[in-house]
């Protein structure tokens, strides 16, 4: 079985994001409570909890220390707390409590209402109540929330929405300006191509793949053909169109290019270091239209099948794994992103984004109608500016940096940003390796030198008094204040 | 018939407030529309929507030109038009479109349904889709929230919610600090008590309303002195129960206090200039048990009939103004309002506050049970700190500014504090009136010289870019960024 896509949803197919589920888990992903919150925090009604699971690590935890808050995101808790060594860093070095909290409807924190109250209002709320909570019960130091991808979105938001209970947040290849008309919707499919084509295999990976679509659809057309392409994929089923084929490919490019770290993962599938590269070494020369299949097939089987066990590829395996068709919904109610390509200045098919076919698709499938403008309103990188307190990291290689707020200018002088140009999909928030480029480690010991200055304002804020700049008191008079 | 108690939410009784219904308004209050928001902003299946009225006046508004926006409270919208004359000073100076929005379930914007979606989160949001939907249709400048009392909370709150649509706001006598554990629950009570000293009746006043609790107590006893208390009052119904009689008067101070405007006014019923000084001059030397029903009658009449036109008081007369009940169920639910006295420090009875009988009360009243401390946590005053671009005044008249912020310690140093002392009930909204005190006057003259900052550096954050004192851009490298 194939494991497809963390974070996608390409315009064409609207694809969310498949991540791995792990069988085990370290002890220190394994102490896990449950939080009873409000089912709807925004309802005067409401009567009803919602349970999220909660995942704490005490072990450098002393007290006073700061709290060290994951946002979860649209996965198993555990598998990002697995997947966020940074954390354990950075709680080591800061005696922290490290608290990983579950995004209601995903995970194990599920309610069945058809996604009723899934959203990231709802989420963040239950976050900030459990923050409450923890400080009612004696847990009083900063907190510092810290996420990757749709949890790095969650991180700022949290510090924008929540800054009195949030004193900073790391929001690691967070696509904040994935919305529509904040960015250039052909930033995924060519942050792609480029990683593709950075590559010791230049630029024949990317033209190759570039002429793939075509080649497949060619021999695609008629029954030997398509007989072919069941056989060098091997797929589970005969094939008997080739779209599915191909959006599986998309879809397996991107997501190479957002998992090339460069040791073996198995975040999203197994793959192995630099898997990129390790796609394009089947891709290094021109190759011709009748030999491209193959190539092409070991290409893709890096994401798919590195490990070579799996029996055969099942095209029609989507869905069955509740946090993807759950994103799939919050992409089809409050965050619309964006996905184009012209097969230019990118390798993939031609793909345009319009509001309206998106918004079709969404009604179809969910029968929700999408708010095109909520999430730039509500969760605004302008009222990130005024705030302040964030770190904006990207990697480069990762296709969502092109969502990403990548310079100072857009940040402003109040946060931070971090361009890791050996980077893929939040790499700067996984546990240290031998095998990272010098820029990641020493992002890291920015970033907590970074977290010890939030956490020292935070402390004096609370003990002393601020200097006071905009002093406007009028004359203050508590005896016979007025005549007849 | 009389008006009760803008604003007020007695614990014992949990009263809430009752605005006046004028009959005719200003024509710069007759431009009325109706917007159509998001019936619930938070769940992800709402499809329905809610009617909202908007007031637009756009004698001032030049195109670019600002925005000053009322963020409507708990009455009717025409209401506060008319009562903030402020915003047309403002907008004439500053060539501002005026704006002034309904809340939702007050005025003529109330769904059937219970008021499940009644609060201000959803109210915030309404403000929010209608500033998007303005900017859209071509009105870009900077906004500036305003408002009094509730509407002054809602102010900051927007500001806070939304830094990206709202550069500055005026929250006038906003008790943002009236919620448990934030302030002295005593000080309602006490600010009025002080009002009703600061007079030229000097503490006569105060002693002796403490006084009349334990005289109309004890003539309320006996069936004979029901009677004399009916007929001193002229109530419409013959006294049974002396306690209506006793909540009834607590109100009426608690609101000529609220409504000491040096100038006649029927915000909240017909009062004369100096009402508390009116009322007081029937209470300024020392009165003896048997005589003080009179006096104390003709004090309290100054609010509810100073025109002398009310054939008979009805002390059942409360709940029949939907502002009024609404108000009360957001303090069962969101606003957890606590009022406390001592009786000596106060010239009030005792008065407690605690949590589960609180509750209790709402339960039995609405079947809701309040969130103690969202308010505290959501709308938070550190929030307002960390963000800035705040301007809190408050009238030392006014008991509400017991839950104030006062000092710039509280304030921080982004916002502004202006204390009035001879200011009631967000005297500074208020159009100018030749009976002003003068700090008053400068007040108002303050508060546009900082809009006009706000404004221009709404305009330049706009057009130009910030200064980058944060800059932690590392390696930036678009080709060749990884070896095998």
């Amino acid at each position: 079985m194939w494991i497809l896509g963390l974070f996608l949803s390409l315009t064409a197919a609207l694809k969310p994001l498949k991540y791995s589920s792990l069988e085990s888990y370290s002890d220190f992903c394994s102490e896990i409570s449950t939080f009873e919150a409000e089912y709807d925090h925004f309802s005067t009604r409401n009567t009803q909890k919602i349970e999220i699971r909660v995942i704490t690590d005490d072990r450098f935890y002393q007290a006073g220390g700061p709290v060290l808050f994951y946002t979860g995101n649209e996965g198993d808790v555990q598998l990002f707390c697995e997947n966020t060594g940074f954390m354990r860093k950075a709680g080591k070095e800061l005696n922290a409590k490290l608290v990983f909290m579950e995004h209601r409807y995903y995970g194990k924190s599920i309610p069945d209402d058809k996604n009723l109250y899934l959203s990231a209002e709802q989420a963040l709320a239950d976050y900030a109540e459990y923050l409450v909570h923890l400080k009612s019960s004696g847990v009083t130091g900063p907190v510092i929330a810290m996420g990757g991808s749709y949890g790095g979105m969650l991180a700022a938001y949290f510090r924008i929405k929540y800054p009195n209970l949030v004193a900073g947040a790391i929001a690691g290849s967070a696509p904040v300006k994935f919305l529509p008309g904040l960015f250039d919707c052909r930033g995924f499919y060519r942050v792609t191509t480029r990683t593709f084509t950075n590559t010791p295999s230049e630029h024949f990976c990317s033209d190759n793949i570039r002429k793939s679509w075509e080649t497949i659809k060619l021999i695609g057309a008629h029954m030997v053909g398509k007989r072919t392409l069941s056989e060098v994929f091997r797929t589970c089923e005969p094939i008997t169109d080739v779209e599915p084929l191909l959006d599986f490919l998309e879809d397996v490019w991107g997501t190479l290019a957002m998992m090339d770290y460069p040791y073996p993962t198995n975040f999203v599938g197994d793959v192995p270091g630099w898997p990129v590269n390790v796609a394009c070494s089947h891709l290094d020369h021109d190759i011709n239209q009748e030999e491209l299949l193959e190539p092409l097939r070991d290409a893709a089987s890096v994401y798919y099948n590195y490990t070579g066990d799996l029996a055969c590829l099942d095209l029609g395996d989507e869905g069955g794994d509740l946090g993807y068709n759950n994103w799939y919904f919050q992409t089809c109610t409050e965050f619309v992103f964006p996905f184009c390509s012209d097969g230019k200045e990118d390798m993939f098919r031609v793909h345009t984004y319009d509001f309206p076919t998106y918004s079709t698709n969404c009604q179809q499938t969910f029968g929700t109608t999408p708010r095109e403008h909520w999430a730039e309103m509500f969760f605004s990188v302008e009222t990130m500016k005024t705030i302040g307190g964030i770190i904006f990291s990207n990697g480069l290689l990762d296709p969502w940096s092109s969502g990403g707020v990548l310079t100072q200018e857009e940040a402003g002088p109040r946060n931070y940003i971090f361009i890791l140009s050996k980077g893929a999909h939040h790499l700067d928030l996984r546990a240290d390796n031998p095998a990272d480029p010098e820029e990641v480690t020493l992002a890291r010991t920015e970033y907590i030198s970074i977290m010890k200055n939030w956490i020292a304002e935070s402390i004096s804020k609370t003990a002393s008094s601020s200097i006071s700049d905009c002093s406007k008191k009028l004359l203050f008079s508590s005896k016979k204040v007025h005549g007849a």
